[in-house]
């Protein structure tokens, strides 16, 4: 991680938005600092195209604490960052994208969580058994973006989640992780569980 | 936008041709200027190699009033561009492509719209509401575009749209915005909807 | 068309093999010079990173006439590029690859023929009809690819091709053209059409 | 193939990380030099940016005889390469990604082999028959990977493999080759096929 983690969320955002992960100006990054506070990518920005100045900083209890742009205001969904930087102290970087992938398995909800096939890249988020049976846990959606943010922060803190990653019911994946790399890393495995699922079923396996 | 627009219609061509959306040489791109003509892409042209002299300036009634080579035609479906400009004053940009899933979706129609799924993607085209229920208009195709084009005027001035967008069946979409950018990005999200739509019909969701 | 025809068709394979229509070393494309001649890409080279020396000079007849590497052998499928030649004068570029879909798209022949839907893309194969029902000759695949050729020739003498462009069962498409812009036009908008042909069976539509 | 075979490497890995063959940190690239011994792709590192820093040299026997970085680990999967290089003393490179392709043919096994489509892109494999009917081999996955390997070693030893190539359950492809364009070649081919039965089984073909 640089000293100034905005680059990583660039280079990221552009990616994922070649991906059609990030399109229209949908989804939101971000990146904490050693004083606790975060960068996170403003409202309304193309994501193909950021500069450092489509960013602000925000306190860990969401304050604006530096923008580049008068005008930049937080995304919607800083609530959600918030809440998963209180829930887990050593994360560093969270990336929410709106894959349409993410967006169908969220459909094949069981008991609020998402079965995971046993993939061997399940690995890469952390799972090392054999023949895993594991669950990515999915939320409802509410237009009151806090109201999302509450309900993840009271089911984690009961049970903390099998893989750094969840869903919202039409409204895309998150994961959480201590550097934007490994963020980037958690996301690729997520999307690509997505699509072997999607695959899956229209295949009736 | 810049003040001569053509630079951000041949950006946006070149990646919607890169996507799949203008193959041969489908699909047309138009920006209006402050006196109310607009560049439209000339007939025939290859979408992903485009130059400034690829287009034609038409006048609000459908006169060209500067064509940088003169073997250059208006586009064929100029006349779309023309009536949706009148529709809606506050447009500045229209782009229609032809993508594969924008054909699919167009055998979806029920009553001469696209129900549209209730997709948080949906706040990028302007709809706030939970659970939204809106749908986008689709339309007969004729050989004779002049004939599309007035069936558009007739519907909207009756019943203005829920979306910026609508469909002609076997025919792709249109969007219209207040400016290159913007129309670009509600061409992203129609695009992803459209995807969402097929991926659900394949899965029967 | 540049005097020497190899750099276009250089282009065309660098595109085709990242569409992944020329994965391997599948494929073949070709152009004609004035004296009846043309220049076809040699046997046997990755289709991603062609130079002017992986391609051989053959002529009507199918002899080699100029060969920048000795070892450079003419593609297997040389004598259907030869017997499209032979049939269509006008046309200057044949260009044959081997996408998934047209694979696909060769298991719904019908009576040696595929059916095509009635997209307003087929303008772009220059059919100008409303509502057109028309089709795509699909041959049988045979090791030895002279007999596909005969069979070609026998057929079209008899009964000309609705469109530019035919299949080969299990062994991709071929188009012609009068310049090879125009045969990168029409391979675009075959694909297109048969992803499209694609999708909609796996819709039921 | 360079003396240094690394480069070969980085670039085929940059490629397969693209087209999302090795997302997060999987799949592992091998390339033999002539005493031997081989370099190949260092553990947990993102394959879309590797460097020759990121490999280790291996001995026939699995021992590191070389590490530009101190803590660099050779790949979990040495020992499947190892094997490879064993049994085919022609093979000079060994490619293993995940494709999702991949996982999802490997559940239409049937008797251990997954059955191959007749298609002409076989010949890219070195299958040149008429309607070929040919299997690639498919093994059990298991969390301690030298087991695997030694069961692809004691079936090859007994019955050596149609193609160049092999399937592990939930656990991607490896393919070899005598250098490492051929080896890109053929796993450009499998990949190729592996979507092709993907959506032939999608298509109840």
């Amino acid at each position: 991680m640089n000293s100034d983690p905005r680059q990583d969320l660039i280079h990221a955002a552009t990616q994922f938005y070649q991906l059609g992960w990030m399109v229209g100006t949908a989804g939101n990054l971000s990146a904490k600092l050693p004083d606790g506070s975060f960068w996170i990518t403003a409202s309304g920005k193309s994501k193909g195209q950021l500069t450092e100045n489509d960013f602000v900083r925000v306190s860990p209890d969401g304050e604006v604490l530096e923008s580049p742009h008068p005008q930049n205001r937080p995304s919607a969904e800083t609530s959600i960052h918030q809440t998963l930087y209180s829930l887990f102290p050593d994360a560093n970087a969270c990336y929410h994208v709106h894959s349409i992938e993410a967006n169908l398995v969220s459909r094949f909800t069981e008991k609020d969580n998402l079965p995971l096939p046993p993939l061997e890249m399940l690995k890469g988020l952390g799972v090392w058994t054999e023949n895993p049976e594991v669950v990515m846990p999915v939320f409802k959606n509410y237009l009151e973006v806090p109201r999302i943010a509450a309900e993840i922060g009271d089911r984690f803190k009961l049970s903390p989640p099998d893989v750094p990653a969840l869903l919202i019911v039409y409204h895309g994946v998150t994961v959480w992780a201590d550097s934007p790399e490994k963020a980037k890393n958690y996301l690729e495995i997520a999307e690509y569980i997505f699509r072997y699922i999607v695959a899956s079923h229209q295949l009736s396996l």
